[in-house]
């Protein structure tokens, strides 16, 4: 039997787009003589369609469409992702499903058993889990079918009370395969692995993996689809970041045809979570997801350009060498707005990377507009000394200043700032925490230095200065970040273990960490949830982003 | 036996604060002489706790705090909610539980069966569902408790698979005790006294139904607690929107003393989730609701006074009257900033509201802050005509000089925004859609007027003319809402329809819609996602309240 993978992109509730695109792989599969060709989780609508699957127009279209795609599936069979209708009395409206078309029909159904809720996921808020566990006999095979989590149910501490594949065991099948949704995150990928060499161990039987790619809003999916042998080799995977199509050909003995055989790795190496803070972890791959993460927002969302305020700051300087990498230089527009309080190098070093990435560029002092607030409030304000009213009138100046550009030009405004003032509410509402999309928003402080270090792997892009000057927000006379915040490598250390590790302060405390800055540090993660909730989303590279994933109270009192 | 509602209002993760209110209210039991007092859902830690739960610390401390209270349940028993740790191999790390407290100890723990995951719930991202089911034996009397939702797996399509009562009937009950963290909309409050009589009938038992009262950032608790007879009679109830407390003594014949005879009301009426939008239906339990909902969020974040930008207009002439309402009139300072575009009328309409109400105010006008943007983006802007970034930038500078002045006196902005805009994306982001808290953002602009209109019963309080005025940001020369958007009466009921009633642009048409006018409006809805996920939590009055409750995907193509 010749098995396809096929790993594309998909636009949420795009229904005509994504069924072309389906159609014209079960096409191509149909010309290499495929026996089957096999698309991801929610294939139909994209993943995650969130609130949408609450319209029963919304899951009626996603019928339709399977039964245009059915109408393709002639002469191969097709497994495809899509909601399905609920028809008991009891339970959820919908089920997460695998249509099998063959012969221009809906041949079987499969549900989804293990539904994911939790970080990212809330499947249980729309789905119900499946009741019972067939086969699907095809082409003299026997084939187990799951979805994404159904996999993942294994191990000392199964989050479910069923596993499908424990199920279906008894029917003798001949294969595994598996349609995903898998998010990316630095962490995640030798995990997903894993998982698939565990289940081919315990089943004793191939599977084949097949993931989404492409990033929906703040969540990437990097593809990587995999096949593995009933021996646990992997017998081929496709591309991370791209969407890509592969046949392979399954064995009568359970062999796969052109297995590029690998040395069998440690499952679940402890490296993959790691206990300590590792900015430089998967470096190149965050940043190929936050290429990927810009590139499809903007695709996605029909928009061309991009405008960024580059202050010659580390976090500007990263995200406009990213952007320019994601959009083209030409569609970057930045926009350097000096104060009174900026150091000279500021501008001279904002320019000089713009001459780098060879970006259009504009420079605009915010002398003026500051003035005219301060003269505005004059009445109001009286002779009160200089503070954080004043130093959020010059960033809210220049946020409005961008959105002004960005309302009258077309541009879509990246926000440039990092987890580590995000989580510590060292940034502007309106201000610089203004933005369509956060480019950086995932990545604490020290992994922007690690990606403004990968940018300049082979030549200067980012000048020296920029990575090596204090950074500061200047906002008052020779202000430095370390005045308000300490070392970045403790501050980063102590909220990776806060928001990735989800530790006490007692345990924090306990990693050498002095007790009154931690309790500072938390607090201070804490109090500003009321900031984070007006952020535009972050692009996901982390197991632990803000947003979607991490839903605390804002009215609340904890720490 | 004499048994205690406890109807208090908790404060998210203030384990001190809530410890305290609780063993005050077992003191006060004590005293009336009661055998058993009950608490709300997850009382001890405040619902909903969100990713809190997911710190073994937090929870630990919810532990901790139990075994204080515990320390107080002596010559009584205490039935208080709190969360509890699966110690079983498989499933989540925790359940929603009811602790039974008695003689100084922790005698036994119910788990919650039903877990609600939709609108504003997530507890399967959390709890583990009970498996098993247990009555409590006290005073001679047996017990069947449940938590919240575990009552409302009635009729003809039950969302969960198992329904505690029934798994616990056959154990001979003689009252069933519900604790429960029961939200407020405007169409819920019926609904609920129908499912307590549902299962009065049913189980033929009495039933005590103790809700939580207090606003959770966006969320409203009403409270009124209830407590109905075996024969559906309702016995008494407590106060909506306030901490209240009340005993009663349950017979040994299942009769409940003091009971005050209602008629027999019809069950689950089908006016509470009406088919067509009705602007005054419950008016004035939203005012209320819109009270409590400004009051708590100040006081649980330690807050005193709240700053409104006060055009002239209906919006946030309603605002500032609910405000002065909640936090009293000296605490609520208005910013009239007016522009070349205001009408006349507009301060003085401001003006003469501020001196109904009797708060404070001050004018800036905006002419100079607008002009110096103006000037300093000139070299960009060059000749282009005056469009959307113009009229932005004067709802921006409004923002930000607001902003300044909370900043400078530690105000917090309260935002104006209605329903209505937010849903159509006919507002400013950082302009107009700035603020810490949306009070009107749950109410469409007819249900805005039908506040108004009640605020107003028994004297001018808002004056006439904004009510009577045409609507208009006035961010250009002789600008109406009606330019724009259509008549507001067609707008909020198609709104309406697509986010209440969930219905497809077809069914819409149907109802006498304008099909050109349906697909602009809906295609409006979906693509100001990005706007709504950057916007403030608004107060839930509402059945499908923006926000927590209504999850869409930004990057998306549907409509």
């Amino acid at each position: 039997m010749k098995v396809f993978l096929a790993q594309q992109n998909y636009h949420i509730g795009n229904f005509e787009s994504n069924t072309n695109k389906i159609i014209q792989a079960i096409s191509n599969a149909k010309n290499e003589k495929a026996d089957l060709i096999v698309f991801s989780e929610l294939a139909i609508c994209g993943y995650p369609p969130r609130d949408f699957l609450y319209f029963e127009d919304f899951v009626n279209q996603a019928m339709k469409h399977i039964d245009k795609i059915a109408m393709a599936a002639d002469g191969i069979a097709v497994l495809v992702g899509a909601p399905h209708i609920n028809t008991e009395a009891k339970g959820k409206r919908l089920f997460n499903a695998a249509y099998f078309l063959a012969e221009k029909e809906i041949k079987q159904i499969v549900h989804k058993t293990c539904l994911p809720t939790y970080d990212v996921f809330d499947e249980n808020r729309y789905f119900e889990s499946s009741k019972s566990w067939n086969v699907i006999k095809w082409k003299g095979k026997s084939i187990a079918v799951t979805i994404c989590e159904d996999i993942w149910n294994v191990g000392d501490h199964p989050l479910y009370s069923f596993c499908p594949m424990d199920m279906m065991i008894d029917q003798q099948p001949d294969v595994m395969i598996n349609l995903s949704a898998s998010p990316f995150d630095y962490t995640h990928i030798e995990d997903r692995k894993a998982i698939l060499k565990e289940n081919v161990k315990k089943y004793n039987l191939p599977i084949f993996y097949c993931n989404a790619v492409g990033s929906q809003t703040e969540i990437i999916f990097d593809g990587n689809s995999m096949v593995f042998d009933k021996h646990g080799n992997i017998c081929g995977s496709l591309k991370r970041f791209e969407e890509d199509y592969q046949g392979f050909y399954l064995n009568d003995d359970g062999s796969i045809e052109e297995a590029i055989i690998e040395k069998n790795e440690a499952i679940r190496s402890e490296e993959l979570n790691p206990i300590v803070f590792t900015p430089n972890l998967n470096i190149e791959l965050i940043y190929e997801a936050l290429v990927l993460g810009i590139k499809d927002y903007f695709q996605k969302m029909g928009f061309k350009k991009a405008i960024i305020g580059s202050s010659g700051g580390i976090d500007s300087a990263v995200t406009l060498a990213i952007a320019t990498k994601a959009l083209g230089a030409e569609n970057v527009n930045a926009i350097l707005m000096p104060s009174e309080f900026s150091s000279d190098h500021s501008v001279d070093d904002a320019v000089l990377l713009s001459k780098h990435l060879n970006n259009p560029y504009n420079i605009i002092p915010i002398k003026n507009v500051y003035d005219s607030f301060l003269t505005s409030l004059e009445p109001l304000f009286n002779d009160l000394p200089f503070g954080l009213a004043e130093e959020n009138i010059q960033s809210r100046s220049r946020g409005n200043l961008l959105m002004a550009i960005a309302n009258k030009f077309g541009y879509i405004l990246l926000n440039t700032s990092n987890k580590s003032e995000l989580a510590t509410g060292y940034g502007t509402l309106y201000g610089d925490m203004a933005g369509g999309i956060g480019v950086l928003g995932d990545c604490y402080k020290l992994q922007v230095y690690e990606l403004a270090k990968y940018i300049n792997l082979e030549k200067e892009i980012i000048p020296n200065n920029i990575i090596s000057k204090a950074p500061s927000a200047e906002l008052r006379p020779n202000q430095k970040d370390a005045d308000s915040l300490p070392d970045y490598a403790v501050l980063d250390s102590i909220l990776y273990q806060y928001i990735e590790q989800v530790k006490s302060p007692e345990e924090i405390k306990k990693m050498g960490n002095d007790s009154m800055l931690v309790d500072r540090i938390l607090h201070l993660v804490n109090s500003n949830e009321y900031k984070r909730n007006q952020f535009c989303p972050v692009i996901r590279i982390s197991p632990k982003a803000f947003g979607v994933g991490r839903r605390m109270p804002i009215v609340a009192k904890y720490l």
